[in-house]
């Protein structure tokens, strides 16, 4: 059977999922596209079902599928030019707990883009636990597209700053700030928390005023400060540079 | 004077910059509110004219200025929520020559935001010569907006693939590439030309195989690449790191 009406109610449920609080509601967020599809079945994270547009003729993974006309499977979908497959997928919830290893705090970063951005680079860089604060939600389309398949590996732990900090009370935190040391020339300890804030303001005073280090990109005079997916990607890759330095 | 209609003749040219063949006619972009304004004054580049709209109190560095109403101000401005001031820059043509130090190639980067956050980073690097091949308008709003100020203080060198590969004969081309030599081991030459490719099929042929080194930034097996604007950070940073390292 194939869902022709925009007004069937599965079709207005999962073209909702374009919005924070549908996504919270049915807990569940949208995949677009083969190549994400195929990464998140890869991921094993639970897909709910799989949807395909009628001219379909890919693989939909043994997993529970609908078919939508054309119309109804653009109205689900966020990209312009979507391709013909789509996945609703259960938000993964994590609970709050101690990093198994170094991590990233996002406090207060907004873009959607950037949290997208800054987990594909962490996951990459093999920080696969991140905490977040008062961040643009890590499962909208625009931060699930601009983190290619990362919010699919990494462990994305969502709470209050008090109780976050409270997880990661054993844990130096690492601050970037204009006047901390220049990064290049810093060790930092074996374990950390690296802690990037919002895009104009930068880290809230409560994390900031517990930062057991503070460090800064070297930037010639005149530049204030990077895009924030751009000096995480480099503050991330730097601190790790010991390790990275090992690999083939 | 204030000129309050949309369909002024000034209004119109102005904003017809924010389409690329009018700023190719006028030989102008627009750079819009007063930090960016600031920064545009101290760069030295030529103001043409500085646009503010009837409410603006503040500095307009004795250049010739033109008040607008909301609607006409509005008309012009490519940000939704406009400050009140704008400014009307001749774009710098600067001649293709041998670069003086390090320098980046941008082959086919074809998102202006990347563009522009590829500019912001490679001038807080120090790397303030670039030559642009079949990319993005650097002076598009959304790029010299993702450049912060960038843009005016970058010799932005434009031209086609076989004249700038001409120019830069000397200079040992360096790209990115998932079977380099691990950047983080790599030490480059003391003088390079760091090549970046557009976002989703990498470098032109052409410039991969002048390459005289290719470098990787390691990753976990979950990830293929990062980012374009992020990797391109990374990248410039860590060839770097020598000259980083000494940096107080």
């Amino acid at each position: 059977m194939v869902i022709v009406s925009k007004n069937n109610p599965l079709v207005k449920e999962l073209s909702s999922l374009k919005e924070k609080k549908f996504r919270e509601k049915s807990g569940s967020f949208l995949v677009e596209g083969e190549k994400m599809v195929r990464e998140c079945v890869h991921s094993g994270l639970n897909i709910r079902r799989i949807i395909v547009r009628e001219n379909y003729a890919g693989d939909t993974y043994f997993l529970p599928t609908v078919t939508f006309g054309e119309d109804a499977f653009r109205a689900i979908c966020d990209e312009k030019t979507p391709q013909s497959i789509a996945a609703e997928v259960e938000i993964p919830v994590y609970k709050l707990q101690l990093p198994e290893k170094s991590c990233i705090v996002l406090d207060g970063v907004a873009d959607p883009a950037n949290v997208g951005a800054i987990i594909r680079t962490a996951v990459a860089a093999g920080y696969t636990e991140l905490y977040c604060i008062n961040c643009a939600d890590p499962y909208s389309p625009k931060s699930v597209r601009a983190s290619m398949s990362g919010v699919f590996f990494a462990r994305i732990m969502r709470g209050g700053r008090e109780e976050i900090l409270s997880v990661l009370n054993e844990t130096p935190l690492i601050a970037a700030d204009m006047d901390g040391e220049n990064v290049f020339a810093f060790t930092p300890p074996e374990r950390f928390a690296l802690c990037i804030g919002n895009e104009g303001n930068g880290l809230s005073n409560e994390i900031f005023s517990r930062a057991a280090h503070t460090v800064k990109i070297p930037m010639g005079t005149h530049t204030e400060s990077l895009n924030a997916a751009v000096s995480a990607g480099i503050l991330m890759y730097q601190l790790k540079k010991t390790e990275m330095l090992k690999r083939s």
